[in-house]
């Protein structure tokens, strides 16, 4: 094994006040950073810490392939990815023979988080000590931007995808009580029409950069045609209210 | 309006590291400390910030009336509780008068917390500024304590309370990919005979007290018969697996 390790932190929703005190600590004192990006951004995770790492700290920005001309679910980009990850799993491993890296993570890492790729790699390896640290996910971030309490009492929450068809998301949509729609980007007409066919509308919130400085919070019924990839739409619950229930 | 203001605090999991920085700060300096508790039992959220909390400060256990003689959906044991509201209303509404009241919550204050009911009525009132502190819902420290991830790609995860009749529960959890299964308690029998006819039972995993010092982690299967409030079911998402999302 080596004497470093890989600790993955979750950084919560943006706001560097919600961070944990742990994640804090963490990444004050960090030597070795990496974190996901696409080629020609910035990273939102690197972002999350401006102003908290030491001034000499090593950056290692994972940067994912290009995939302007292939599409997402092509065997070649999959293929692509995948040497990608694996690169990144031997360069962190090496890393690791003295010193730990820590990966940055924004939310909680565990909720459809990037590094989760690594993760399973580097435990199947077996070669190098891998920690992650909760977060507070994004979405939750998000319904206290709304001001509203989520679920209450029996309420059902269900996370739902924006990129899944709209068969089950229309079924999710119908069944649970409390929603909170993700990855919403290009898929927000398409979110907004299924929520108006189960008659949920007027119960929508649009969330952008939730708990960020440029954070925008809005009934989905007047939120713009187009959204950026950080945002998320939520239904709150209304639940057994407000006596009813422990 | 008054002076002081209201500040419910999420407090996480339950391992102070994964406080946010906020929560510690606002802890460590407080004058005014409330909480809910059953009476007789020393309260979970006070318990979560033993050795935090300054020596001078005042603490106000918001004991909840007696439920021994009276179902909980009794209208006499629900105006019980709206009394008990009521009360605790006008008290940390004097309090403010001049200071500040932090309210301890565990997890995350707006998932299926106590104070929501407390808040909804201080905001109606507005004679007193409300505000609520984003935390890790215990739900995340469960999956964390897994050591598995709950979600990829276009897994949809559905939070479901076990105080749900059989039918909603089966159906949920035959439709969503990950489950969080709360307030298992004394439904720990009936979810694990739910979770087997729809043959998910050896996916389930059981965490009591995640990430507090007496944690345990344990597959669904050898749980044993009965399990504490603090107990979490969880299922976790297969999803589109490892190369094939971002
Ligand atoms: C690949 S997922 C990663 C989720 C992350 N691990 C978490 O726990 O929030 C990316 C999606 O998270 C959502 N998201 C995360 N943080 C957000 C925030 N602060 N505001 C709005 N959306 C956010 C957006 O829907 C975005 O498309
Ligand atoms: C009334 S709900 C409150 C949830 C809380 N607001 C949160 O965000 O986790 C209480 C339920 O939360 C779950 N829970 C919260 N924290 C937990 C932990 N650390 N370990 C296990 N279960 C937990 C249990 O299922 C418990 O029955």
């Amino acid at each position: 094994m080596n004497r470093g390790k890989i600790i993955c932190v979750g950084l919560g929703p943006g706001d560097p006040e919600l961070m944990s005190v742990k994640a804090d600590r963490l990444l004050r004192s960090a030597r070795h950073v990496a974190y996901f990006r696409k080629r020609g951004h910035p990273g939102k995770a690197r972002s999350l810490v401006n102003g908290m790492l030491h001034a000499e700290v090593t950056e290692y920005p994972m940067e994912y392939p290009l995939t302007t001309e292939i599409a997402h679910d092509d065997p070649r980009y999959i293929a692509q990815l995948s040497d990608f990850y694996l690169d990144w799993q031997a360069r962190l491993t090496e890393l690791t023979r003295s010193e730990d890296v820590i990966v940055l993570c924004e939310g909680d890492p565990f909720l459809y988080g990037s590094f989760m790729h690594l993760y399973v790699r580097l435990r199947q390896a077996g070669q190098v000590p891998v920690e992650v640290l909760a977060g507070i996910p994004g979405m939750v971030g998000c319904w206290h931007a709304t001001g509203i309490p989520i679920t209450w009492g029996d309420d059902v929450l269900s996370v739902l995808p924006a990129t899944l068809p709209d068969a089950p998301l229309r079924e999710h949509m119908a069944r649970s009580d409390a929603l909170v729609i993700m990855k919403v980007g290009r898929h927000l007409g398409r979110i907004r029409a299924l929520l108006a066919q189960q008659g949920k509308l007027d119960q929508g919130w649009l969330v952008i950069n939730g708990t960020m400085a440029d954070q925008q919070v809005m009934p989905l019924r007047d939120a713009p045609e187009r959204c950026p990839y950080f945002s998320i739409v939520i239904v709150h619950g209304q639940g057994r209210r407000p006596a009813n229930d422990m």
